[in-house]
């Protein structure tokens, strides 16, 4: 029966990730991705509430932080985007060719780059004197205001936050959550006295990163990106990457460093103690709707999502059985649902005149953690039966229910961590080594399709191109978890604890 | 001190309204104008969280009414409005010629008109096969999906939302919430069996409107658009209008009455019970960022912003007198901030090192609802001092605070609400009347230049057009309320229940 349902509503098993992925999406009601535009899918009601709750634990994480709620204008003008270019082009110049920015003249042509941006150029039937793009992320445009906010110490630090649409120009296949073309952004923005500030922001938004992936129920990988991948104008990054199913890393989360170097593009600047002046030093920390598809990816099953509790859009869904054969069942159920008041659960009443059969494969494909029964039978013995999504069907008495709603919560998180933890354990392995023959590097023994390998690595980046040939992988960069004792580095034998990753990347 | 503080400020006297509502918005801290992009404002920290508390407001009205969130993609491909225009000029054509839009045919030139809206016909350096518009409000994606979505009777009533940035290209002077190019907006948008259940659902609108008024403590006018300022596409048109404190009328809301006319363009057809293909019937309801306007001009004074209680992003702050004085003033003004989580109040304890004078006018201008101190000759009484932003200053038991501040917050909102009906009573005369002479037709008295005037009116498009020119105001409609008694109308001299308004309008 489970069977046949399942093969009816076409989802397709998870050990072929890259098809259970787009299906279970739209399965499962989070998004509509019919909308006549490629890459821009419709938030159906379900989807858009996962997401605003993780907004809402992202938004509590701020508050406890103290960064404050902004919301600016999506249109940039093009202008602003010119003194970005320049900077972002200054700054790789100058990494390249291992000389300070400011002794580096651009050329023109240099300049000239156009990012993947949105272009506005007309408005009604009028051509705009001053083309604008949709905002890719905030930078420009926050960074402009900061420079009329910031005058002195006593305005820093200042921290800024929003959640807003952002838009890029994808030309890449697009995937619902993962590669979009409007994508629902988070971004914080901060400004300093000094780097020591700046140092203790990036602490600061590592900490926070984690206490959202405990909620998530999933581990990361967090890395500090090698320096030909870290974000324009970022003295450094760090990424925080998820290993999906199909042993593809996901960079779900990243945090910047920009030390001063866009405090002086945008002339960000505040009066001293002593009544000098001072440039900013500044930090960006951005995630997206990709935190849902890796939920999505890393708790769901064959047989549909799963969410976390505490951001489950439906944390239990009540189903009355039989409610024909005794008055009694409905009352009673309404009355279960009640703990939506006293105890601020998400809960829904099931009464749709339908198979209970069908009723729990509905809510099993969209993953809601538990389902309790209630029947003429349960009434007679004061009982109720609960199923969790994780595994395992109970009686219990009517008189528990608080209690065993909210332990099993509890227990479907820790179910939830502990398959994650598995998960990561099955897809990170030891990277087999490399080793220098006649005709070349070669691998020690072959790799595997769909996994991501960690290794002690101390090279340069010309050791670093090495693997990267050789595995056809990419690094993740600098580990900030090293190794506990000092291991001999892949390529140079050092030994070092320094600890990093190979992986394909989505 | 008060007056030299304010004037320090710059906030000019409320009574000069065009001056006082542009310096407020700046001054409160709501808003940053700044932004290098006319008619787009950056929203601080401040502004946005009322916004947000409004958009809570009605969030919670959609859940009581079972409207479901949804969040759509910001553009709109092109061919979309093609469809749009052709059933709008339709419609406006067979509502000018008096004949069924079915037999209407319209030629290249009608269907070529053009909105008002931003263009995106470039990304990064090409340009795009299909042009996309900026959404300026969501009638054309939304039903494009809704004819996806609705197969039989079952899947209706569909009662949809979204709170999304719209953007209309305005070419009027612009004002911070009032007249932007970016606007926060509301839309729910409902489709249904038949046009009784859209009926149904503009009565339900019109209650959720008033519960929000409610809460914002403020009247409005609702008035039946007359047909000429129907929204394109609508059967009618509900709009509510408020007063503002120039004597102009803002409208706040609208909702929509689209019967089956959307729908025939969509192809939005269900299965009835019969087995019959039907088109659904449809409404619309919109508000923005205007209602935030409304709460600033009609709440706010000569010394800054007032806002109702439900909505004031710091409802009480603390301030502590003189803690250097006595060491327990400060736990204490702390253990009463555990309001914050023992009743759920928004409060902010003021520690900063400033005179308190400085304070009150801070918060005076911010408009929050209730300011307490505490210094040591309280904490020896065991008493604090509670200041209300709407006026009056009481001493009260440490005991009270909890019933204190609960009374002095329904306080406001009973003041707020009787100062908007006196605002209304000013704002709102009696129609002096017209009459016919030899040259035409003449006002009896003179009209006052900030005033809105009532009248009973029953005439037709021309006797309103005679109305409109002989006072240089415009109809707002159909009042939903009418005369409890018939009166004479102001041109026909008919008896009528019919109440009308003439203003001058945002």
């Amino acid at each position: 029966m489970a069977g046949h349902d399942k093969a009816k509503r076409g989802i397709p098993p998870k050990g072929n990730f890259n098809a259970w992925y787009p299906a279970i999406v739209e399965i499962a009601d989070l998004v509509d991705k019919r909308y006549p535009i490629k890459g821009m899918d419709v938030w159906k009601p379900y989807g858009w509430k996962a997401m605003t709750l993780i907004d809402g634990l992202t938004r509590a994480e701020m508050d406890r932080t103290n960064h404050e709620e902004y919301n600016f204008p999506l249109l940039v003008p093009e202008d602003l985007l010119e003194k970005e270019i320049k900077l972002v082009t200054l700054l790789k110049k100058a990494r390249e060719e291992g000389v300070n920015p400011s002794e580096l003249r651009l050329d023109e042509e240099e300049a000239g780059f156009k990012k993947e941006v949105y272009w506005v150029k007309h408005a009604g039937e009028n051509e705009l004197d001053l083309p604008m793009f949709l905002r890719p992320t905030s930078e420009t445009p926050m960074y402009t205001m900061f420079s009329l906010w910031v005058r002195s110490h006593g305005d820093l630090p200042l921290k800024t936050f929003q959640i807003v649409n952002t838009f890029r120009y994808e030309t890449k296949q697009t995937r619902s959550f993962i590669r979009v073309r409007e994508i629902h952004f988070f971004e914080a923005h901060t400004a300093h006295k000094d780097q020591a500030g700046a140092d203790a922001q990036i602490e600061e938004d590592a900490m926070i990163v984690q206490n959202l992936l405990h909620d998530l129920c999933f581990p990361a990988i967090v890395s500090t990106r090698p320096v030909w991948d870290t974000f324009p104008g970022a003295w450094f990054s760090n990424a925080v990457d998820v290993v999906m199913p199909n042993g593809r890393t996901l960079q779900v989360a990243t945090y910047h460093h920009y030390k001063d170097q866009w405090a002086r593009e945008f002339d960000l600047k505040y009066e001293d103690a002593n009544g000098q002046t001072q440039f900013c030093h500044q930090t960006t920390f951005g995630m997206s709707e990709r935190m849902l598809g890796a939920v999505v990816g890393m708790h769901g099953d064959d047989s549909g999502l799963i969410f976390p509790p505490k951001i489950a859009p439906i944390q239990v869904v009540i189903m009355p059985i039989a409610p024909h054969l005794d008055e009694n069942v409905i009352p009673k159920v309404n009355e279960m649902a009640g703990m939506r008041k006293t105890a601020g659960y998400r809960v829904k009443v099931d009464d749709r005149d339908i198979r209970p059969g069908t009723k729990h494969y509905d809510w099993e494909i969209k993953g809601v953690p538990l389902r309790i029964e209630l029947g003429p039978r349960d009434l007679e013995s004061g009982q109720f039966v609960i199923t969790l999504r994780t595994g395992g069907k109970e009686n219990h008495e009517e008189n528990e229910l608080l209690d065993v709603v909210s332990n099993s919560l509890l227990e479907t998180e820790i179910e939830l961590r502990a398959r994650a933890k598995v998960h990561m354990q099955k897809f990170v392995c030891e990277f087999p080594g490399i080793r220098q023959t006649d005709i070349g590097w070669e691998l020690v023994s072959e790799l595997e399709d769909d996994k991501v390998y960690e290794l002690a690595f101390d090279g340069n980046d010309s050791d670093a191109e090495v693997l990267e040939r050789a595995t056809g992988l990419t690094f993740l960069g600098d580990c900030v978890e090293v190794y506990s004792e000092p291991r001999p580095c892949a390529v140079s034998g050092r030994m070092t604890t320094r600890k990093q990753h190979l992986a394909r990347m989505y």
